[in-house]
């Protein structure tokens, strides 16, 4: 909990010859303080510890999601922030009862059935409360599943196609998580439109502990029908048991969705001096998936956006720009919160100076990569100084970033940031009931703090205009 | 599935002049080629699929345990082994529902509770049907236990010990299982005797996917409570949230004890030729856990036994002695089956001239450990030059083993084999969900079968006595 470097012992002296500085702008000395002071506090982290152990998961409409509203506005108050609850109707989906049996198969002795463990997604109807018995049809493509159109009428479909954890290993995770999750997301919805009684895809992610990854579904009204994440294990098992003939399923689901629900954008301002008007967005997610207390999805982006307003006060560092840190709700089935506050702003787009977005866990950070023009990129080279000691150096220009809440600021111009992410590990945890505290390492949490604290800052404060997202340049 | 060595390959022109061989003894030409057949052949790995996949788990008393015994019978008949089903009265433990919250802690917001991963320990009590609601109590020793003693009355007890990683990783797994499943043995006990209302265990095993890991609880009638296991995660959770004060858990638990059910050990004979009335054991246990299908535990040590008589009878090879495999039953909460044996045997005990178990998964085979005398060490050799170009050449003689099903036969005096294996994942899987087919490599096993089917040959054919067990020698 408490392994700080040398490097944060040697900033103490820092930190406190900083403490009547005001304003100081980018000099390389005052990202030092910042980087230092976020590397010496364990703020974030006890942050995330009140968020996941005293309100645990939260999926939008629960009252999990309430709380962490309640919680997380409290503690900005308490930093002095101006703090805004935007309101943001949600949907409200509410995982049942979910097992399921293989119960008919070649070899098989009598009376014997075998479990399969595997979790609704978001979006999924319910089979009958006593369950649905039907053959199986694996595919391995979509491809397949087109040319085998007239076996899925009446029968559950399964998706197996696993993770390509190699790809993560050699820090490709979230192309990997890309590939897989196509599956999870149009799969159901083309098995639905095809008739199919039910929809199961292969877990995307990861681990090797027969725990079933959930996520969003994709499936519309209209066309809705039970889906589920199998784990890589029944996955492999139905396969197997296929191979040897037909197989047959009970599968029981019992979600409900309910009138969509009230929930709100927690965003919090740290007024600018002179540039005001301006703003710098600095956020993560704050609803979870409802399996686990979501610890690194996306309560680590979370805790470290916040923290980043704990830092400069601790310095009594005021920014130049405002600096508005958002916990977005509903990131996870539906990003209604970033959809509401982009049509509150869309006007007011020209102002947002750049978003910073955190939702890749908490693994080490290696710098930032951000959708700027190739001219922007040189501007960020004492920034980058910065973060270099601690191995956080790197800047990476993208096209076009396309992430979770900040896509819609980027289409309208704004430059959008986010951490470099050592996320090889990530996606063995993601959306599974294992994405919990004893995941984030505190350590590389704080480093997190420091560079989205370093980053936020020296965006507030550039004095040269890094211009509009790469895309809408053109 | 066939990675084949080099080794095997040019081992298949020796299989074929060992096909008309007969009682070649114990000269390495023969011990080569047992080796090589072994690691040539998936016949294992095939039974340990239609064990797994076909019967899946097989707790004591289950449906599963039944048939896998009818399965298991038949492949040895196949075989044409002689098969006796020996009957063993066993317990018959049911799992029910299986549920917890944490209902009441510090800075818990209105209306939340945080749910506990957990599972029933065989021997478990049930709670009422809507559970029991109680405070609870954290423990770190049974000292500790004794001295908080005025404090367990009416509480959940939770004993919250860590499994020691680090010491399974160099090579010690075996210990730290032992220090640490000591508290899910004797802890329930010692806490229902001080009239607690429940009592918890960290899950005994590494991993980190918030699954936990059942076991036998040791609780005895008369003094019989709800007792569970709580995932590592979970268990954290609670230590985290008793730091911020008082602690209450709602605990569901719904297993039932049933009347003790007929079960079977199965024993398969393959005759000697001259000294057919001294054996030679070889086995697995056949009962597994309920949760998963058990393919390490021990599915993968039963089908390596049975292989032993397949790879013989594919090089037509026939033994001195008898060689008996034998698929033990309720190893995991009785050993009631090893029991049923030794009664049946006793008073020809000293025709067993060694008995081998193997029940500590299919990782890496470095070789065998035996409780001989140091006089019988230097016999073993030839054996020893035989596994050692698979990297299994190690022997290494014990005071005692005092293992599973064999203790009994060991302390009359028969020598106990077991194969030396890198134990240091496996348990992460141990009694989990997570025990599945897809955790064997299929090379390993068949080295598994390689020094299980060679070490049983030469024990048959040995001319040298190796002598009674060490501990009955004194």
């Amino acid at each position: 909990m408490n392994r700080l470097p040398l490097l944060t012992l040697l900033a103490a002296s820092m930190m406190s010859a900083g403490a009547s500085a005001a304003t100081p702008g980018n000099d390389p000395a005052a990202l030092a303080q910042i980087r230092d002071s976020a590397l010496h506090s364990d703020w974030a982290y006890e942050r995330l510890a009140d968020l996941t152990d005293l309100v645990g998961p939260r999926l939008s409409g629960s009252a999990g999601a309430a709380a962490a509203v309640t919680q997380v506005a409290d503690a900005m108050r308490k930093l002095g922030a101006t703090v805004t609850l935007q309101p943001v109707k949600v949907p409200h989906w509410v995982r049942g009862q979910e097992s399921a049996e293989l119960v008919e198969y070649r070899g098989r002795p009598a009376g014997l059935s075998q479990r399969v463990v595997l979790t609704a997604l978001g979006g999924s109807s319910a089979t009958p409360a006593a369950g649905l018995t039907a053959p199986v049809v694996i595919v391995h493509s979509f491809d397949e599943l087109k040319a085998r159109g007239a076996e899925v009428k009446g029968r559950i479909v399964l998706f197996d196609v696993a993770f390509d954890q190699h790809m993560a290993d050699r820090g490709l995770a979230g192309p990997a998580y890309g590939q897989g999750s196509q599956y999870r997301v149009a799969g159901p919805r083309m098995a639905a439109e095809m008739g199919a009684a039910a929809a199961l895809v292969r877990s995307v992610g990861g681990a090797d502990f027969r725990i079933p990854h959930t996520g969003v579904s994709g499936l519309q009204d209209g066309a809705r029908i039970p889906a589920a994440a199998v784990s890589t294990e029944d996955a492999m098992l139905m396969s197997r048991l296929a191979a040897r003939g037909p197989l047959t399923m009970h599968l029981t689901l019992t979600p409900q969705i309910l009138p969509d629900a009230d929930s709100f954008n927690v965003i919090a301002d740290f007024p600018g001096t002179d540039k005001a008007d301006e703003i710098v967005v600095v956020s993560g997610h704050l609803d979870s998936w409802d399996l686990a207390t979501g610890a690194n999805d996306d309560g680590s982006g979370v805790v470290s956006a916040m923290a980043v307003i704990d830092t400069l006060k601790k310095l009594d560092f005021r920014p130049h720009r405002t600096i508005r840190v958002i916990a977005w709700m509903n990131e996870e089935n539906g990003t209604r919160g970033a959809n509401a506050y982009l049509d509150a702003n869309k006007a007011n787009a020209g102002k947002h100076i750049a978003a910073i977005e955190s939702d890749n866990g908490s693994g080490h950070p290696f710098g930032m990569r951000a959708s700027v023009g190739p001219d922007a990129v040189k501007l960020f080279a004492p920034l980058q100084a910065a973060l270099l000691p601690m191995q956080a150096g790197l800047f990476r220009r993208e096209d076009f970033m396309g992430s979770g809440d900040l896509s819609g600021l980027e289409r309208a111009g704004v430059p959008v940031f986010e951490p470099l992410i050592d996320s090889a590990s990530y996606f063995n945890y993601h959306h599974t009931p294992a994405d919990t505290l004893d995941k984030v390492d505190p350590q590389e949490l704080r480093r997190h703090v420091a560079v989205m604290a370093a980053t936020t800052w020296f965006l507030a404060n550039m004095e040269q205009p890094i211009g509009r997202a790469f895309a809408a340049q053109k």
